[in-house]
């Protein structure tokens, strides 16, 4: 049976294409989609994609997947840098849980350099692009098996 | 007239009984609601309880608290280390509130060592797992008279 | 054409007039959207006025704001000095945000010297009380010709 | 057989009644451990109560602890913010020990926001004045069986 | 009778329309003044404009405020962020004193991000250029009633 | 009747004469307590001096003095720089006390820069050897009439 | 034509399979080195793997890639936190770099949060013990195209 | 032949009965100044006593000493704080200088309990109000012989 | 003639063999006590070993040392972290000492990195358990001839 | 046509010769501005020089040179340290600046480390004693053509 | 058969006898390692002394002590303070190690306060100039039985 | 006879004119020390120069300099700012050292403020790109005679 994976974007992820092209890249977050979709099929993943600019939807998604994810492949967006509450949802819910990152967020100002959820993590991908998506299915294809 | 208790359990607490045994115990979070619940009524109180993993549906319910609660007892988990808009709201509200955590806080990790609520609680018990609720309902019994 | 302005009010806003009235003045939150209206409309401004106690809610706003907002007036209260989901709302939608707040929060509690949304505000004013809004407009007036 | 426990006021404690009663009440230090040896005798324990300004006296009573008495209950005073030494001697004895203060420190002077013996303390209670102690006994009702 | 209001510029800023264009406008000082003036006068107030680059001048120039004027209008530039001098002279004249700034200092340098006389100013305008002076006005319009 | 001073000699000073002559003097203590057992009798005091090494006793002593002494000479050596558990002491006891060093202490090394003690004594007079003592009694004689 | 990867491993990465088998694996860096290289050859690159313990030597090696590698990857083990030499190295040879390391760097030691090579890299990816090396040489088939 | 000693005021120091008369006492600065040149009468010294808001102005006063004061007295206000350039000064002069100040600045706002002019000064006096400037007069009568 | 060694242990040293046995073994201190009689025998000193939990007390013995002992082997336990007045203590009585410890404290807790008595020692030994004591007695051999 | 230089001396520069001869020479500042002037004509520029205590007169200065001065020359002092109302003059009159001092500051005292002027100069040389100004008019040769 | 210790000297060590002879001592470096080989072999052991200035070569032959050494030795010299490349190495090679200074390290300049690899070292012994290696091999013979 | 001058380039240096030519500018560095050979010849001393990126291999080159080289210039690049290693060299050898930068090192990144060999040069030169080492040359002119 396929693996599932729950990919989820933080605050300001669905603004993608509009907010400085130059960081995030110029496809919009649906066009993004679309191609995680595509990846995890094509690697042979389920997944299940969710984008909330809510620090409590986003702790309550994670909780919801107990039982149902194999695997969470989550950009907290600027919630990265002070949710201890996701910190402690990630540390409850025992799934393995990717950061990833558009930027290279340690390469940015100074607010980005500490990720409070990253000791909670099994890795982190940071500085791709969309790529960072992509590239954490290929981890969880190395991971989850 | 019987005294109205509200307790709020914060982020993460809902999932009491799966996370970290060893730290929060194994029941369940409605089998602790049960215990607040019967020790309410033994001690004489009423009371209503709540869970949120929502930093702004605490908020709000501690506004509808006003001319409704003798009393609070709030857990605000993570949001203890960071969330000055819960501060706001406690103090705006000027409902006595009693802060609860199940684990000694400040026998943990570095980052919940610090407690931005406390400076607006009229008081804080800690480190007793379940217990801790039930010594705020004591702590009332002797406040509120 | 008249120019649209969004004012966003954050949490524990909606309790002004009952909470600290040496502080935040003894109106209404009701009372004083009048008066912003009313001002706008005297400026010549359309005005949408809105609160919420919800870190999540105030950035779809911002965002629900493209396109259709010439200016926002922001009290982010005490998000103010920990949001950094808020600052990169701003930054993402390109609005020109002025930062506005009843006290003059540099001479309050250490935990207000900071503000992380400023770095991507055009201007902030603070100090006066619910005039703070109506400077606002004053400011927006002679910016956006 | 009954459960013992020990009580241990530290510095300037005996002037209570006398020192801010706004903080600590005016009770005297004597008529609050009558109240406390009360409390215990009615939740059947045996108790004892003892008082010291020097931090090497509060040790010692540590150590002597070992073997006779099943709980600590001990208010250290200023020296919950310094003494490493009592932090160690706590630790050292394996007696569970609960630490209790009259007011909520973390909500006065900063240099009361840190206790160094909480991470070897069970728990602590903050805030209520004399009825910390009073809660320090129920909880080890609960405790203690 | 007339209100007066007393306008100090402080170091640096003789040299606006020279310095940094893009920071604080193409106007020279003079003009700037000029508007100042002008929009004094259709405001219903009298003013004085006086500019030093010496923190003793313009501590002087606070304390002969006393009994003459009824509000300030205070740019300090760079001391803003040292002159623990000026806080004392404007906490000791008890003249309503407005902070203003030509940028929106929190959003520059790190050495502007705080200011020291805050705390003794009623409130602070910032981010707007030469219009930073004329909101304070306006602020002194709604105030001094 | 004549007012009665109490002085104390905190740690290390019954070694004065022997200790860092550059810096203490060369007297002994003993030589330097009949000077100030003659200058309070020439200037009207009676007078008691101690001295100890213990922070307990030095408690004690302060506690003792409620009742008997108008005024406290308190030169509390090292303790000065983290024994909150003096100042408690001190402000429990409300009689004023007056802070001696015989050295400047903001002078020396890095750990000497902080008084814990300076928030809750009248005045402080540092760095002019065993004088600093004598030039407390004068103060007294100014401050208690 | 084919492009070329050059891939550093920092100091004490040679005692791999040895070292702390928990973190780092149990294969031997030789192992690893075989797949490495199989899986550059299945994604179409060539690639130049190394190994020292020098700090200099790695930046001797760096600078040596100017002409002749498209992308380097680099785990520079401990020196990731203090090598601002490698860092400049990195800035001068304007070759894309990605930063590999075994395990989750910001989960364990304070000191190995903070990265110094991070500023200079395009990207990061850890966590994924030697996957971390596969996930770089897929990161780079999407970049170097 | 009489010694000589100047007294300085620093800033803010002429609006002395004006200024917080709680901090500092009602008498005006003319009054007191009459108290300290009766009192160096009295104990044989002649004096001379300025006041500036100046920096530059207190530093060239100190130059001009040189030759011509045995000892200073300076209440630097403010600048105790801050100006490396007092102190530069102080201790280029080579006359032993006494800092006082009306109130204990150990026990008010954290930007008053560090003097960065006290490491080159021979002693402090801190608390007294106007006395304390008499208390240095004692001083110096003590050391000067 | 013999040299005499003077050996303190500090706070809760005397729970050896019952406190943390994988730190501090399990041998009780008057085993301990015993070899380095013997040891001090063997290599031609003296010896005198004490014990205390108070702060005062192991300053009062130093300071009875003088005169009496050739070199101090000191453990002072948890005060080693903060007293300064022991630091102060063993400054004064210039006698050489040789500071102690069972574990290699910078290798535990945080707050056991810092020896505030190590600037005043002639050398520290740390982590060899009860021959920290025997090795620091092998150093005096050294040290004084 | 000859460039043309202008030297200004900080606050107690005045007193070189005199204040620490050990540090600043020997020589007074009069012969010291008589070697600059002769080095200054030697390698063909013009020069003024001028010295000040006060922070004002200096941004005068440095206001004043603007279309006269071809290079600055600056030896701040103390102010080099807190002055960032200098550091905005330097940054504003846009000629190029060199800071220069007599002794290396990074190896003195711990205030003397930062240089808030350092980073709007456009090269600094320190530690040479009056050869800085003359290394300095070296400097401006090679710049300056 | 007999033990094997492994003493490497760090950066500057070969200096002995020429650098600071009142730290470091008057005889050369080669004198001091024969003491230490005579030593060795009067204590029944055999070793191997190596000395180099480069971090990566230490790193190198702390490797390869691997199943050849049974104890190390290691004066890292200033490396001590940042090298978390050699705190690795010791870590990875679990070779018993004791960390040797000549001087009391954390009585001399700030930055030798710190020690990066004691976490990973049985001891430390300092501040008995070229005993503090005698005193190591004293140690390894009672710890390697 | 000559005086002999030893010029070390630290890591990177090589890559002057491909690095950054904004700031290192664009001629190589064999052009460049090219000019500092001329300079030395027209100046009348002999001179050496050398580079590399190893920090042992300048360690070394500074060791061998003892007897043979009267002055050394060292632009020691990033390890500038951490390697206490070299401090101790230079320190070590006692042959004057100045310390130069092509660029001002206080006016760029924070990493780059702090030079930890500052404490042992005697002067050091930043700011002129290779300029900075014909002026340390030119300083050697005035230092050694």
């Amino acid at each position: 049976m396929k693996k599932q994976l729950l990919v989820i974007h933080g605050p300001n992820i669905n603004l993608t294409g509009v907010r400085e092209p130059g960081v995030y890249g110029s496809e919009s977050l649906g066009q993004i989609d679309e191609e995680i979709r595509a990846y995890c099929e094509k690697e042979g993943f389920t997944c299940e994609i969710r984008q909330s600019n809510h620090e409590g939807q986003i702790i309550d998604w994670l909780h919801e997947a107990m039982g149902r994810a194999d695997g969470i492949i989550l950009n907290a967006g600027a919630y990265t840098h002070y949710s201890y509450a996701i910190h402690d949802a990630i540390a409850a819910v025992k799934i393995p849980c990717i950061e990833v990152h558009f930027s290279n967020i340690q390469a940015r100002n100074d607010f980005r350099h500490l990720s409070v959820i990253a000791p909670v993590c099994v890795g982190s991908i940071a500085g791709f692009g969309k790529n960072s998506y992509l590239l954490a299915i290929d981890a969880f294809k190395k991971i989850l098996v």
